[in-house]
């Protein structure tokens, strides 16, 4: 390391989604800052478009991209492909799978998964969507059903293959129902002979009293018209109490169904946990105002990782614009100290509402932008432009921009692919034969 | 089944590769004949452009569609995702794993697998090129010998990372060695601190004394030349002994490497053996002049799972163009003999040869077309244009087209994903970490 380097503030950022990024980029070719990104994949995810994926309309590769080359021209940023195992905080360094990593400031946006509050068995019958494997696999499993469905000659099992349970009500849920709902209805419609997809049984089960408990009422209300427009049943006050290959428990009735999938709670990252400072039932970290956690003005916590009250009160919610305003945020205040030493008080973070959307299928959604209420098919515009814009920095933003009108005008999925879990077992030479 | 469809004949494609979905086409809507596609897979594709999914610059969806898709306007075809396990010709059926199918005709065309010579301990080692999920594995070796050598300090095993052996010199292993080359050399090259990607060492490794023994001489030493203006390294007569975790083994020199890939051979679909008819070393089925096997008129072997003499004495190449023209003649003879009754002696196939082509990086392209032989630019830019002309029928033809002038613009590489193989251990709740 040369006298340059010495000198330089080290900036570890964990975890290159919305928050950390932004934070990175913001800490980009800053003089006397030196930043380490930290992930334990190669690729930012777009995760607002994720069950695009999972529902055969985007390609994995149309919403991820290399963090290396999202930060090539920043040359004081390193890039490392490693898994964030501990925080030691004493010693100010990042304890990884290939070394530790120190640092003078700590930027933490490691995220959420989905979580099964203590019924982890219900996970290989229910699978979530937080990460593209994910993805690829309910697309799998979603395809793999209407298929199986087409040559199952039982009238009950082949009931349950086109039965499709999506547990949870909120935004990913309302999605990912709306778009089954939609795909059996219209997409799939001239490509089976022996099954109607028209038959197709989507139930979207909640447990609170309405879907979309973060929207507002009349807008909750107009979203669920629009899902049974689609043909998906809407189950509100529903407790789901086993989840088994067979299908769901919903108090004492079975319902049996081959695909059901889970949207219904997410777990902040368990790096948190490893702060020795208090964490909420999900697991995220408690914040001050500055977004560091307690005792310890050089780590932030930021995204779905942290709790930190929004001006009603409750936490804010745990989406890529509150990330994004995160990451600069913590960023702004380090560039600052860095320049011209500590600051006490800090400013307090404060979040700029730029509203929140949920799209049902095709060309219904709804949104809330700063006090407007938009729905049906200006709320899918709405959408579509807040989205694509967002992919800004994205290479392929033209190429998804076309997919989507594509798949619009024909009512296409372009990435309607089944594909194998296992590169090896895939060209069969155990058996004796092929297809 | 009504009366009408048993008057029909059964016609049974098995493998919608090139072969089988022309041969389905072909007797699309065709009065008289009921046709069952039957395919372990849900899409045809398209393979001369897979090892673009493997070097990162095509998403799979790019280069693969539904079956179900491409003949869902042709309400005489019923398309079955099973795998065929044999052919009982006495009963003239196709056993599969979900039941028999009864044929009057049957075409095969289930293509080949990559072969190891009885060396099949070496696959884990060396994966092959035939499949989707083999090119997303690839993929993930390649992108993450880079990782790995970006952290590694150790010289040593930094240099192991970052070579890598291509064995087979035929059209999809020069591919293949020329994409690794150039990537390292212009994509990869401003993304990393620690290395220098133009450390790679590219081997190309052919046991034969030329590569690209199907070509003209000058063709093929022009594509050497080329390969190593980008920097690989061409080994003929080098015949490969063993292949393990540590590397390859040729003669008795040991050459550490981290990555090694399988392009040296192909046999035949199994499903060829269960015939009882003599099929070749390859496990290729011997054909009459009119593709079908010996004793069974009603049986065409197609594409490259059979062994039938070209114009020279030697077997036609393993090529699209070879198995899209044998489909389509046999459905031709198929409806002919529907509509008139038996002929004999059947017309013979004739193979109307288009030529020949390998690229090797973005403007560099060797090609042979009916008597012409192209090099350099116009040679790519021709592969380009049959190449993505034969994408007709591709919905996604347009976006193909735009993410490679994107990619040739920019020397990008928009599919640039490494992605875990497996979705559960995905989110990582077991080992208390997350980044």
């Amino acid at each position: 390391m040369s006298d340059k380097q010495a000198k330089e503030k080290q900036v570890v950022v964990v975890g290159a989604g919305f928050a950390g990024l932004n934070a990175a980029k913001r800490l980009g070719n800053v003089a006397g800052i030196a930043v380490t990104v930290i992930d334990r994949e190669n690729h930012h995810l777009f995760q607002p478009l994720l069950y695009q994926v999972a529902m055969a309309a985007l390609s994995p590769a149309d919403i991820a991209v290399p963090i290396r080359s999202l930060l090539a021209r920043y040359r004081n940023i390193r890039v490392l492909k490693a898994t964030a195992q501990s925080v030691d905080t004493a010693n100010r360094k990042v304890v990884t799978d290939v070394g530790d990593v120190p640092y003078d400031y700590l930027v933490l946006g490691c995220g959420a998964q989905h979580a099964y509050f203590g019924h982890e068995e219900w996970e290989p019958h229910a699978p979530g969507l937080k990460s593209l494997p994910q993805a690829t696999e309910i697309r799998r499993r979603v395809l793999e059903a209407f298929e199986i469905a087409e040559r199952e000659t039982h009238p009950e099992e082949r009931r349950r293959q086109l039965t499709f349970i999506v547990i949870g009500g909120g935004p990913t849920g309302v999605e990912l129902a709306g778009a089954i709902g939609e795909m059996s209805r219209f997409t799939l419609d001239r490509d089976f002979r022996s099954i109607d997809p028209r038959q197709t049984r989507v139930i979207l089960v909640e447990a609170g009293p309405r879907i979309l408990a973060t929207f507002d009422d009349k807008l909750a209300a107009r979203a669920m018209r629009d899902l049974e427009s689609l043909g998906v049943q809407v189950w509100t006050g529903a407790r789901v109490t086993d989840v088994t290959a067979e299908g769901v428990v919903i108090g004492n009735d079975k319902i049996a169904a081959a695909t059901v999938l889970w949207a219904a709670g997410v777990r902040a990252a368990d790096l948190g946990r490893t702060l020795g400072v208090p964490v909420d039932p999900a697991g995220r970290v408690f914040t001050g105002p500055d977004l560091t956690i307690e005792g310890h003005p050089e780590i932030f916590a930021t995204g779905d990782m942290s709790s930190r009250a929004g001006p009603n009160g409750r936490p804010l919610p745990g989406v890529a614009l509150v990330a994004m305003q995160e990451g600069i945020y913590a960023a702004n205040v380090i560039r600052k100290e860095v320049r011209n030493g500590p600051q006490t008080p800090r400013p307090a973070f404060e979040y700029v509402d730029l509203g929140q959307m949920a799209t049902i299928g095709r060309s219904r959604a709804i949104s809330e932008f700063r006090g407007w209420k938009l729905t049906g098919v200006p709320a899918w515009w709405f959408w579509l432009l807040v989205h694509i814009y967002r992919l800004s920095g994205f290479r392929n933003r033209l190429s998804v921009l076309i997919q989507w009108a594509w798949s619009y005008m024909t009512f296409g999925r372009g990435a309607r692919l089944i594909v194998a879990k296992d590169w090896q077992s895939y060209p069969d030479r155990a058996n004796p034969e092929s297809s």
